[in-house]
């Protein structure tokens, strides 16, 4: 009996809560709201140290904080959502750490494909984003199971970038583009009568045939980027698509963010919006 | 003779006062100093409208700024500076204030050659950084002369980056290297023997080889990213060479900066130093 009351009033205060939320981001929304918010996920190992936690276990409570983050992203009205996952330099940390991770990883896609999965029940589209190649088998043929999976949600985008470096994605994306240039002006027969030579002809790529190529291209430029733990730096993150992007470094680990951060996030990106707006129409 | 006295108080007040900021600085080294700091030089113009100012004074002032700052690094051991003067997006402001821009450059550069300017004084080389094509023809030459001239000062190395962005020059070091690949491997004669095609050479393009090409190749990666006004984008700027970089955004104007905002960022440069170098390691 007592358990049963216990319970009532544990949904009546997560109801209400809930319903608190609801009447706080509907408040947000007379002003305007970011399209894309991008998170880097930096924390998770201080945050295991400091509560003393076996190891993967900061890990395990980053992924808790990122579904939750998810779910008030949608519920806001944030249509893309781009987190940092696993950069290709963190291949080189311990063996068996980069093997925990890309454990947990392995079973939290397969995780997200359930039906009670925020990503089901908000209706999420799912993107892996990154060099997918140096992924291990198991672990890629999960990614794009998730993508096909998910291809018909449109409600709100969560892009995933692992095995991602901003580096490593504009060279890929700016090769590509060469090469694209190299086919586009053989095919006109303008190689072969010479009147142009295969080494000059990089210099007709624009900024917007390397932008086709990005593999961020599925998504417009993130309007916030939030990187957690107080650090203020990229880490060789979405370098090309953040040079107006507003910059937000809450002092929490990433388990601990919350929603009090998105709030002040997005108070700071109202406060400066028309500001921004008048910058990038100057672009 | 009560003038001379004054003149006298202020040269005593003035050495003092220079006495006070080398002490300092000795305190300050006792840390790892920065390398290299760049600087987004943001609010020239609120600065202008919060006094009253008449056109392009706030640049005025804030040329003033940058001189004292100059100064302040080259006391301090900092070897590279660099600044984000014009960016290749400001050509689309209204036509008189862009001229007003070039005009006051054409004049500073001129300025920086005269005897007793700082870089005369504290040995500093000045490099411009850009696609300086895009200039009118008298900045560009005086441009290339202040490059001359100063081409065998090396205490302290100023990069002025004008007619510059970031992906301007990405792309331009990524198509280079492209085209470079292509005659690589046409001299090994293996294009003509068809043992690889020019489409697929890009492939061989590495992130070694972009950085050959880049325009700030003759400078190592910033340490620290000073933006004033409070702003926290990076608006186009060495978003390559960024991405381990501490960012720091000030709330004074670019004229109101001052010696308190450089021991700031390079108190906070100290405190995380022994991180960002466990960071770089694994990189």
């Amino acid at each position: 009996m007592e358990n049963q009351a216990e319970s009532f009033i544990g949904r009546l205060s997560q109801s209400s809560l809930a319903y608190m939320r609801r009447l706080l981001f509907r408040v947000l929304s007379v002003g305007p709201i970011p399209n894309h918010l991008a998170f880097i996920l930096d924390g998770n190992r201080r945050y295991a140290r400091k509560w003393k936690l076996g190891e993967g276990m900061g890990h395990r409570a980053g992924f808790l904080s990122l579904m939750s983050l998810m779910k008030y992203c949608c519920e806001l009205g944030v249509k893309y959502v781009t987190i940092y996952a696993f950069s290709i330099d963190n291949f080189r940390r311990k063996p068996n750490e980069v093997q925990g991770v890309m454990d947990l990883m392995l079973e939290k896609i397969e995780g997200l494909l359930k039906e009670e999965s925020i990503v089901n029940q908000y209706g999420v589209r799912v993107y892996f984003i990154g060099n997918l190649k140096l992924l291990s088998d198991p672990v890629r043929l999960a990614a794009e199971k998730a993508m096909k999976a998910t291809s018909n949600n449109n409600n709100c985008i969560l892009l995933i970038c692992v095995a991602y470096t901003s580096t490593d994605e504009i060279l890929h994306a700016a090769v590509e583009s060469c090469e694209d240039k190299l086919s586009e002006i053989r095919s006109l027969g303008r190689l072969q009568n010479g009147e142009i030579s295969p080494e000059k002809c990089g210099a007709a790529v624009s900024l917007a045939d390397v932008e086709k190529h990005i593999y961020m291209g599925v998504a417009p430029d993130p309007d916030i980027l939030v990187r957690t733990s107080g650090e203020t730096r990229l880490s060789n993150f979405l370098l090309w698509q953040t040079s107006t992007c507003l910059l937000y470094s809450p002092k929490a680990l990433w388990p601990e963010i919350g929603m009090r951060h998105l709030v002040w996030a997005v108070l700071n990106f109202q406060r400066i919006h028309p500001y921004m707006e008048k910058a990038r129409k100057q672009l």
